[in-house]
């Protein structure tokens, strides 16, 4: 089997640390791992299947080894800076930042989405956004079969979407000694506000989901709206997602289409208290769905409540798996 | 002024005894109090305005005493076996529970939204459940001067509306130690399950939302879906609103409309990060209202976050205000 140089940037991050983690589960064919980082973090040692890798440094001339596919994951400075360079010298650059998820010449791809996006790359691929990622997955199968015409996103969101620092805040916070990361306190508490807000009153994580729903789903005329929330919760987003379809539908026929999607576990039996989880979905690659049933107050509507990790599925997972259709599809 | 004889009963648990608070707090003129329990708790003393009170056993002749409102927070059961007893006895019940909300011969009241339903009572006044009175303060306003089509909740909940074993669920649970109150884990997870679920895949608490909005509002025509999911936070129901009006509006003009609302403070500078939150609600008798937006994927929609103190507002100062309002109509 054919294997490939990977570079990993961000590799002393949360996100970063996690695609090591994953490339290494799902047995990704590395054949030589290029951990980087700032210069605060160059020279670490990282362990990698049984093999020490020395961090290095990014700059510009790193891009000149012989790299395959570069995972970014250092934010949306560092990938507006970094990307293109690499890009140029050849490497598939897969970002897990927002600097590039709204461009119309980069792909931004969920693998059991929309992975023939990836065909047209030049070189550019942006992972979406965590809350995006999960919503994805559980709402491309009712597209595909009924059609969407409207959605309503309300968010759970956990505190590792903001990193270690988000994460630290809530486990002081819970002692009683908030370190003021985020704005309010988290522990106890739900915060609107992901995100720095606009203009229009939403967040950026709430337009995120808007146009990033839009664009993976290819339909500029998908009405959205979304509420986005903090929730004091370490791993695993949660989703309330409200859908208007354009064609009618069985309940039932629903969760078959569920029980056979890709990336999908169907949780759902209440009776049985069985529906999908935060704690539960943590350190899974899926997107766990349940709460299923018709939403009466509108034609065709249907009520979901949709769980995943975001830092697996919604990043590195999502990333990994790019990394693996790119193989498949021969792009590589 | 006029003073009346007071019942509570339920007077130790968690919202009876935030009721003996509130009528203290709110001056609420208490002639004589009569804290009453199941067995269990009798005999036990109670502090109200510094004097010592007894708590009695709970049985149909404590009705023939001199009592002129008993606030009744005790569980659907204990409320169906003795409210009507009361009620028969001259005694104006004030019920928390569930028991008679949907009666149509019963008022079921927010005292800022309808206090005219109280006009046609016959001794029995249903308390809502708590997170449809938040909504109700917030929504009434609206469904004034624009109209409402339809509705979506999906609510973030306190433990404490599950009384005190909730609250020590949590505070178990984050310690590491779950003691099983609930059917998972609430610390660091969210649970859409609240209340029993129905066949048509609700809950109870989701189908509460529904039908007690359309009867207070006096609406059966308005279309509402809920998702309803505990949250790990101690105090304070928060709640993501999606709404259709029947009117076009102007954002603005809604805020300007909330500052001028009886029962709502209006939290809304994202700017400089406010909005509503669970803590800040907390020990508060006010609705807060905030992250007011367009939502731009239906005709007149508006997204709005609404947060209030479940065991006040949503629960024993509403009570304690249909008191007042009984005083104001002359109703006692």
């Amino acid at each position: 089997m054919k294997s490939y140089n990977i570079a990993v940037v961000g590799a002393t991050g949360m996100v970063g640390q996690k695609m090591l983690e994953v490339l290494a589960e799902l047995k990704f064919p590395v054949k030589n791992l290029y951990p980087m980082a700032s210069k605060r973090s160059a020279g670490k040692e990282i362990l990698f299947n049984k093999k020490t890798y020395i961090v290095q440094e990014l700059c510009d001339e790193v891009f000149d080894q012989d790299i395959d596919i570069a995972l970014f994951s250092a934010g949306g400075d560092t990938s507006a800076r970094f990307s293109p360079v690499a890009a140029k010298k050849g490497v598939i650059v897969i970002d897990n930042s927002s600097a590039f998820r709204m461009d119309p010449t980069v792909p931004l791809v969920v693998p059991e989405v929309n992975p023939e996006d990836l065909d047209a790359h030049k070189n550019i691929i942006a992972n979406p956004n965590c809350s995006t990622i999960q919503a994805m997955v559980a709402l491309k199968p009712l597209q595909d079969v009924y059609g969407i015409k409207r959605i309503v996103y309300s968010t759970y969101q956990a505190v590792s979407g903001s990193g270690v620092k988000g994460y630290a805040d809530l486990e002081d916070g819970i002692k009683g000694h908030e370190n003021g990361f985020y704005p309010h306190p988290i522990a106890f508490n739900c915060l609107p506000h992901i995100d720095s807000f606009l203009e229009n009153g939403y967040t950026k994580e709430e337009m995120k989901m808007v146009n990033e729903t839009q664009k993976i789903l290819h339909d500029d005329t998908l009405k959205i709206t979304a509420t986005t929330v903090r929730v004091p919760v370490f791993y695993s987003h949660s989703e309330s997602i409200n859908v208007e379809l354009k064609k009618d539908f069985d309940v039932n026929e629903i969760k078959a289409l569920y029980q056979r999607s890709p990336g999908i576990v169907l949780e759902d039996d209440p009776e049985n208290n069985i529906y999908p989880l935060a704690l539960n979905a943590t350190n899974k690659d899926e997107v766990f769905v349940g709460r299923i049933r018709r939403d009466f107050s509108v034609d065709h509507g249907i009520n979901l409540w949709v769980v995943a990790d975001n830092i697996r599925k919604g990043a590195a997972t999502n990333a990994v798996q790019i990394a693996f259709a790119l193989c498949q599809r021969n792009l590589i």
